[in-house]
């Protein structure tokens, strides 16, 4: 017999609604109608916008999608800068039932034309800037279905690429209802978004966000950060990385602002800091290390507390310091595209503080505990699917479940059952886990360097390089070895002026790590960088078998 | 044909989990197990647990429930003031999967022995001071199945009244397993607790919460004041009252400091601000009086900023400014049992700060707009279900819709549809909108009396009145009242040559009602009635206000 309270209570929509990201930006305008959320460029030519203005538009980029045909469940594809047509996609896209397919504008052609062709991309969305490329994407498409392409003319581009659609994005949206009558998905699993993974094996795949996920994350990163009510964001994070993190959605859920940037410049981000008063921001640590090594003068005047998030390596001990010095909170995150962005913090404790700036930097450079609304984490034996004991030691992949999971691969049942088998998310990096419950990546599963039955820690090795003065980008892939199996091969870039030897790089490691870990081969070369600046691996393992055997 | 997005994309334990307050107790203990989680009392025997040891107790209780025999869906009672064992209540009996009824302890034996029954409660847990109501109520119970009884014995608890239990709390959790592996639930809609309505019509009725509705007004509550991770909330709002509007699974989730609190007392809720440093309070507005109000001796010392939430009743001019002088923080909220405690909030302006006090008392009086992560309010003519105009006069009911809405009422079924209906929940709350979306009481449909922040139906204790032999009529209504905010004032008809007197009447009224409940004033008249005979409670509302203060 059901319990008693499981008898006679049903949904109903008084007492059950999807979760969406929508439902902030109607909460943020209608509150907060004439708060400010969209800041564009600097000086006397800024635009400004408010949360009312800013959701009429968003209503009347859904109306004019729906009236140009597009339907439940299509595609719309955007190339776009951090621009105010980004942060509207984000909503009106959705809005018209939609999912958005926000693309690296980094991309070459072909692989802009296998996304718009994978996806089903009915619309697109395009800045001129990349014109060109997305010109060439079209034309290179297998697809013969139509495609309607919509251009954005961002006043702030300066470039001479010339418009490639069929009407102006202004043009379009002028046509559409500021008040048309959206609807939150009937299933808050419904999908919100598209993002395609880089790719570094064979074709990209594409990662479905849905509504639920989408608002979960969001709120997380609100709740991470204790971002107060009206924060000024910074969009130094690219938007078509995992949705900007799910950001947009996050500053429309605290009625903020959104500080647009069109490129990642020391002095245009310096500048909007103390423009707008800034108080929040993303980005790699490129980013990061960018400020902290811009000259003196560019941060004159910088508003002390702003903080920062980094992901997508762990912050090494200088710019730790260096934010510090700026007067910077850098606080550490990771997670994937299949994880909506972060979805581990390396949450700080009060006593770190009194640690020294080395071991400061150790405990950062963890990748730390399940972000807020996640389930959970692990690190696990994939084979066994027990985990590994919290030794700092044992090995295991890294694997998340909750709600901050994809719903899956867009049109691969294989891939995705992979992913999410045994219940939990598999993300295919190779972590341990401290006796703390903090998670510390030691490798990508696919970067690991068996040696002699020993596994090495590229991650490792190259943590040892990068403290080499002379060294500016290094990173380390296994050579196939007759008598090892697998040997690490170095592949260095060095800082201008410096003159290291291979002689000299190898005596340093040889300081620091375990005989069998160290570089058998040094080459000097410029590491490949793929268009979200992750350096490409799978091209240096090529170049390593190449290597003349006798320089090993 | 389904969308591509619809298509081989599962819910999968990876990529779903139920929403529910107990993920957040969880995380807490894994992230910060040495963080303070519990205070009890001031001075040197002050008790102190972390959130490790809160989380280890939590799953003691949880597991000692479920070897005692409570399974999934059942209910347990507690009646306690604001102690360690009430938070832990909170988690512990939902871990056994069970459903917690935390019962007003005011009330007199009678109602709660019929919220035993109806609730079908298989367990009690009751503090020492109110032994005495539960053992009547036990008494008086028409079930005959088996109870169990557990006696908390607070270290605070200074009167002299007796256990009635089969064992005692310490020594029955001792027997739990505190590494108890405890599940979420797999549906987030089954149920968390049952709280009981005042009842204003009948007997009370069992409002229902459920996981994702009390996770969602918990990360609500969060979002509203911005309240930062490892808060320190002192528990002047007692927990039976909605679950403290779901405050100790906020507290939870921001891996915030619960100050315990036996009794609302001025100087105790002063000591404990000063001594550990409370940054937030919840109460009605008899609790913010109570400290404005208090000796100046008592505030020396208090720190600025601390945050208030004020529910019940809108905060007068004098309160606010009180509360300005005391400088505290006071923001006015507003709900019922069925929207978990507050879901609407009067959302602050910083134009507002320009305003004089009056103008700022007149805004700060509304109920405002939709909570956070509450889907909307409105208010609607509740015959055609159409909004009124947002013109600030016409008069309509509140409605609140989205996952802050109660699953339903407990076994009726009737009830829950009516106040489900149309795709609303019906507050019974009659208001107005202003022009700029904020909500307006204007009066309530149900002649409530709220007195201390507890709510009192008119028609109880009417009923009460009319058991007496000689009243012929009665009618109670509200009556302003400096210290308690409203008290309630009977008005009574004698019968012909009867000669009660008023003290008699409040004698027989004590006999049967909890003592907030007994009117403090009886006045003896004719009932002024309409034509159709109703009787005129108006009228009677504006005599009491004109009656002799020296009268109540």
């Amino acid at each position: 017999m059901p319990s008693i309270f499981d008898q006679d209570l049903p949904q109903t929509p008084a007492n059950y609604a999807s979760i969406s990201p929508l439902s902030f930006i109607e909460r943020s305008a209608s509150v907060y109608p004439q708060r400010l959320a969209i800041v564009h460029g600097t000086g006397p030519d800024t635009l400004r916008r408010t949360w009312s203005q800013l959701y009429d538009r968003c209503r009347q980029l859904a109306s004019a999608l729906q009236k140009s045909g597009v339907a439940k469940g299509d595609t719309v594809a955007v190339m776009l800068p951090n621009t105010p047509a980004m942060v509207e996609a984000h909503f009106g896209v959705p809005m018209a039932g939609a999912v958005l397919n926000a693309i690296n504008t980094r991309l070459d052609p072909q692989t802009v034309a296998f996304m718009l062709d994978h996806g089903e991309a009915r619309t697109v969305i395009v800045d001129t800037e990349f014109s060109p490329v997305m010109a060439k994407a079209l034309a290179m498409r297998s697809s013969t279905s139509p495609i309607q392409v919509i251009d954005v003319s961002d006043a702030l581009y300066t470039g001479d690429a010339k418009a490639i659609g069929s009407i102006d994005y202004e043009a379009f949206i002028a046509d559409g209802d500021p008040h048309y009558a959206w609807q939150l998905p009937e299933n808050e699993w419904d999908a919100i978004a598209l993002n395609y993974t880089s790719g570094t094996t064979g074709n990209p795949k594409g990662v479905v966000y849905h509504h639920r996920g989408a608002a979960t994350a969001a709120i997380s990163n609100i709740l991470e950060w204790d971002m107060p009510k009206h924060a000024v964001y910074l969009w130094t994070l690219p938007m078509f990385h995992c949705n900007g993190w799910c950001f947009p959605w996050a500053i429309a859920a605290r009625a903020g602002v959104n500080v647009c940037l069109r490129k990642v410049e020391a002095k245009a981000i310096f500048d909007a800091i103390r423009e707008h008063g800034v108080t929040h921001y993303c980005g790699a640590p490129i980013v990061h290390s960018l400020l902290v090594n811009a000259p003196g003068a560019l941060k004159e005047g910088v508003p002390q507390g702003v903080k920062a998030m980094v992901a997508g390596a762990a912050p090494p001990a200088s710019m730790i310091e260096g934010m510090e010095r700026l007067g910077f909170d850098l606080l550490h995150v990771y997670g994937l595209t299949e994880t909506y962005g972060p979805a581990t913090v390396c949450a700080k404790h009060d006593e770190w503080n009194d640690l020294d700036i080395g071991e400061r930097a150790r405990l950062n450079a963890r990748q730390g505990i399940n972000y807020h609304l996640e389930r959970g984490i692990t690190v696990m034996d994939p084979q066994t699917m027990q985990p590994v004991p919290a030794d700092g030691e044992t090995m295991g992949e890294i694997m998340f479940r909750g709600n901050i999971a994809m719903k899956g691969y867009l049109k691969n049942p294989k891939a995705t059952q992979e992913a999410l088998s045994g219940g939990w998310f598999h993300s295919g990096d190779l972590a341990v886990m401290d006796p703390d419950g903090y998670v510390k990546i030691k490798d990508r599963s696919k970067d690991i360097i068996i040696s002699g039955g020993e596994n090495i820690s590229s991650i490792e090795v190259e943590d040892v390089l990068y403290r080499h003065p002379d060294i500016l980008a290094a990173a380390v892939v296994a050579r196939s070895d007759t008598r090892w199996g697998e040997t690490p091969c170095a592949f260095v870039e060095l800082k201008e002026g410096a003159e290291a030897s291979a002689d000299a790089i190898i005596e340093h490691c040889k300081k620091h790590l375990a005989g069998f870990k160290v570089p058998r081969a040094v080459v000097f070369c410029e590491l490949p960088k793929t268009s979200t600046g992750k350096i490409q691996k799978f091209e240096l393992r090529k170049q390593a078998e190449l290597l003349d055997p006798a320089k090993s």
